[in-house]
């Protein structure tokens, strides 16, 4: 008998959360806050972000990590990506020798440029073998659905990635295996900020060809940074690359979208964050892709621009020359 | 001063000539029916495909061939793809030997397997080294209404390629240029298959996550039956390939999306094909494209699927785990 647990109560923990326990798993939700974990345990539901989405008898909610870690075949970190480490820190104690961890959380530390396995592994180098991450289109709301969806589980050990797809894949989730974890990793977090551009474009009311343009030059961007950092090109032409960064961009109901669209109206950073309550992993994103591209020499137009309106300032309508189409000139000048 | 002729009046072809008689171009659109010509000349707009958006003083429109080809620095060729050639015919003996032919229609012939700029240079051979294919992610009704938009334009010589751009090349429509031309028309005839894919999709009622998987491996076998048939595997990560299926993907109003949502009813061909006047092209292509996949011994599994519905009258339910998502495996496997 499988038995799994979820760090992390947001969309996208307890969509997995769901899909585990609908298959038989007994499945352990973990929040830290007491309250929080008693009230969807007792309601059956989570509330804020799967409301009348109501859970299976095998997942319970906890907020005892004893409970959510010991014993586990395999445990899903899925926390904000700049709150891995300290989530990762608060585990250690309790985890088994045998556990599998699979990051399913989307983003670069600011401080350390890691990605998340890295994080994972920095802290826990004795499981620095048992370590996978999962990305791919996967918009919650339609995956909690039962909408069919495919997604990739990476890891650097090939037994790892495959037992790791055989918990996680199920009817509505098909999971395909990969051994490029740089780029699967890469390809979920860079997508975000192309979302935040896609819904940029939005905002200035610029339509789907333009938006195109705008998802086709941030994949060319997001690809070569993540092939200086390692990854294989034809990750980024996959469901990690090109699929999630197309399911992203076109839910406007998207975290960094929004927030695109909100920056496009001229709102200000700091006002657009005070006023939601959910993480747009974009924001640290953008900051971690541009020190890295800085890293491995790699220019990253729309990151760029971006990073002017989201940090410097600068007026949304001075960075739309830049961000839609620079002088005319061949099309892959630049990019090869 | 430049002058620019337009064969085909639909809604591409009519939104070409609007942006070119904008820029101060003296335009002039060919419609072989000459009460419909006569129409659009004198009401000012295309009231069929572009209602309400008027004409400016210097676009013509003339049923009368001489009239539309004569001393003609460009010409747009813009008929449906199965048509093409017999226009072709219709314009030869009128033809200034240094008129510059640019194809913006998005098809393969079906009899011939010939693209567009093998039609005209097959027809032509004197104007062979004057010819260009013009494509990208441009839904006609959002460039006619002026919002941003990028393409590209490829030739197999360079200057044309220029010069082409030069003539099209706006404010709102920002030209690229290429020289793989074999790349930029297959990508926008093919990406049509894929458009009937993910109206499919949407018919079923499957949503984001499910038509970005559609999208990703689609441009996966695209692209494998462009690069057999000789094209730069680049240009399909560029703005003529995922640029141009992304955008096609995002409108529910593409005629190939709209296909796919009645096929997903249970509607059958025929049925649909005589309710439209207008023409979906990616019923045509997808015949023509399995014949290329023969040819160059490259799997279509979207395509093969589609053409079982579309001809075979295959259960569009059956069809559903092929399209969608097969066994788990890895990733890239049989795509490398």
């Amino acid at each position: 008998m499988v038995s799994v647990g979820v760090i992390g109560s947001g969309a996208w923990g307890t969509t997995l959360a769901l899909l585990l326990a609908r298959k038989g798993i007994a499945t352990t939700i973990w929040d830290h806050r007491a309250e929080r974990a008693l009230e969807m345990q007792q309601s059956r539901e989570n509330k804020v972000f799967l409301p009348h989405i109501y859970f299976p008898d095998n997942l319970r909610v906890t907020s005892d990590i004893t409970e959510a870690v010991t014993d586990k075949d395999l445990l899903v970190l899925v926390t904000p990506s700049q709150k891995l480490r300290e989530n990762v820190r608060l585990i250690a104690p309790y985890l088994d020798p045998k556990t599998i961890l699979v990051s399913a959380s989307k983003g670069i530390e600011i401080e350390s440029l890691q990605r998340m396995s890295e994080v994972i592994a920095a802290e826990l180098p004795a499981w620095k073998d048992r370590i996978a991450a999962l990305s791919g289109p996967n918009l919650s709301s339609e995956v909690a659905e039962g909408k069919p969806t495919a997604a990739v589980v990476a890891s650097s050990i090939p037994e790892i990635a495959v037992q790791a797809r055989t918990v996680i894949t199920c009817d509505t989730l098909r999971v395909y295996t990969s051994s490029d974890v740089i780029g699967v990793e890469l390809g979920g977090a860079l997508k975000n900020i192309i979302a935040i551009g896609a819904g940029f474009n939005d905002g200035l009311g610029y339509g789907e060809n333009a938006k195109a343009a705008i998802i086709t030059r941030g994949l060319a961007e997001i690809s070569r940074l993540g092939v200086a950092a390692g990854a294989n090109a034809l990750t980024f032409a996959g469901l990690a690359g090109i699929g999630d960064l197309i399911a992203t961009c076109a839910t406007p109901l998207s975290r960094n979208q929004q927030l695109g669209r909100r920056l496009a109206r001229g709102e200000k950073l700091d006002a657009i964050l005070q006023s939601t309550h959910s993480v747009a992993e974009g924001v640290s994103t953008t900051r971690a892709a541009l020190k890295l591209a800085e890293r491995y020499q790699v220019e990253m137009p729309i990151a760029h621009q971006l990073s002017l309106i989201l940090f410097e300032g600068l007026d949304p309508h001075k960075a739309v020359p830049e961000l839609m189409m620079r002088d005319p000139k061949g099309e892959l000048e630049g990019f090869v």
